[in-house]
């Protein structure tokens, strides 16, 4: 049976690890589908995929690859189109759009100077930044889905996949009171891969507790891949403000009312009010719990008070 | 008379160079306001800001800076709060939003490591990034604009300010047929400066050709420095489309469009008639003409055709 699918780094294994086949690969959910390039899904985004010189139409140039989505292939040849409905496609769509990273691995069949002779190498986390719809060149007249990925940077020297167990504090710990002195806090660390994941990953589970709609105007947009929100910190990431991305310091936010959010347009009250340009009421779970220490520094931020 | 405000680089001023005095600075448009540190308005942006030691806020990391806005101090001494409406804070929040490109000017009175000791020094061209109100060091009581710059990265070796007169082709080499073979194109240069202004300087025409109202909606976001509206490129910038910055190719769109056209929720017909998630008919201004082959490649990376 397959496990659950699991996003971004697997605990002792690095960039470069080797499996000697596709069976190795299946252990511990790093890749967990038999034959196919994909591993993933509409719904939860695709998490890995493998280059295994099944398509011509792939491009590796390491850092950067222009991947063939799934389907219509048959013995190297695109015999039909390629669609965004299937699974593997919806899935690396759905990893675009929620920016969640995406396991790549090179096999010995796959054409490139960066390709192992025997086996599969993991080549590290890719973000995929870009789809489109292109005529295939094997089959100039059948369409393939085409991503591309960009490799997300190393992880900084001294962090292990460890660390995302135990909750860091370098973002938080100057909490409340630092407006006054941005430049007292400790020199943090280049921002990590196991950090944006994490954030990422909390900033999807408050969009899927709201169904993607927006907590200002309810306004949700409907992509080839599913439902689109966008995560929005309500006390900003990064300094001088220093917000930290737990649940309750993020909205679901429909990209308009981000933009507002985070230009002051409008602020919200601790009774959950809107003040400012807009006007009404912030829809809230009953399960969001909401930080009104940052709802404040907000207002505070842009002249509510 | 002060002349017209000119965004980015001067032509014959670069990095690191000294001018004896402000009146120096005057000459060419290159900071045009004798006794202020903002050169700018809300209507047009800030071209240019001095670090003059005035406002003891002020904090210099170099490539960094927090910059006090303008307004309420005397002699060193914060009196009264600043507002976002004095014109130069005002020109910074709509450099932010526009992301226009401010020249950054050290003085000597500046207390930093990098300040000179006599005259003035620039200091290069800087993104605002953030902005925000805070209590002043000097008068607790008192309100400050502050605002967070980012040095923007130097052109690429081989490039002049002369670039700017001279139209660039690096990014529109292959016109038209490239998709099917996006590893054949030349090697670009990396994404300089003044490409970066220039695409700025165009995208806004668009947007002020429409009032800042989205082309799909009519919506426009209100903000504290006045109205935003993104430029949205229908064939895209970069690898593999290769869409260029010409007018033709962006419309003036709200931040929810924008994703929605990116996504290929939405393409757009010759006749612009909108097909797919989104009704209704695309609003084009008599001025605005529309490259309908970069309509054409929207539609067929989307599946609209």
């Amino acid at each position: 049976m397959m496990g659950k699918i699991v996003f971004g780094e697997i605990k002792g294994i690095k960039d470069g690890h080797k499996f000697e086949g596709r069976k190795e690969m299946m252990q511990g959910g790093f890749h967990r589908v038999w034959a196919r390039g994909i591993d993933g899904n509409g719904k939860e985004g695709a998490a890995a995929i493998v280059l295994s010189g099944g398509y011509v139409d792939d491009e590796d140039l390491g850092d950067e690859i222009i991947y063939t989505g799934a389907g219509g292939n048959h013995n190297g040849e695109q015999i039909e189109d390629q669609t965004w409905a299937n699974s593997g496609n919806a899935g690396l769509l759905t990893s675009k759009d929620q920016g969640l990273p995406v396991r790549v691995i090179r096999g010995h069949n796959h054409k490139s100077q960066f390709s192992p002779k025997a086996g599969y190498t993991y080549a590290g986390l890719y973000s995929v930044v870009d789809s489109w719809v292109e005529k295939s060149k094997s089959s100039p007249f059948k369409k393939i889905c085409r991503f591309r990925l960009i490799k997300i940077d190393s992880p900084a020297e001294g962090e292990s996949a460890d660390d995302e167990r135990k909750p860091k504090n370098s973002i938080n710990d100057n909490p409340g009171n630092d407006i006054d002195h941005p430049t007292k806090e400790k020199k943090r660390k280049p921002v990590t891969v196991l950090r944006i994941v994490r954030e990422t990953i909390r900033a999807l589970a408050i969009k899927r507790l709201y169904n993607f709609e927006c907590q200002v105007c309810k306004f949700t947009i409907l992509t080839k891949g599913g439902r689109y929100a966008e995560g929005a910190h309500i006390r900003p990431l990064g300094k001088p403000h220093n917000g930290d991305d737990n649940t309750n310091n993020i909205l679901c936010l429909c990209p308009n009312h981000h933009v507002m959010l985070d230009k002051g347009c409008f602020s919200i009250a601790d009774d959950f009010l809107l003040i400012g340009g807009v006007k009404g009421q912030l829809i809230v779970h009953p399960q969001h719990k909401i930080n009104k220490d940052n709802l404040k520094y907000h207002r505070s931020c842009h002249g509510f008070d």
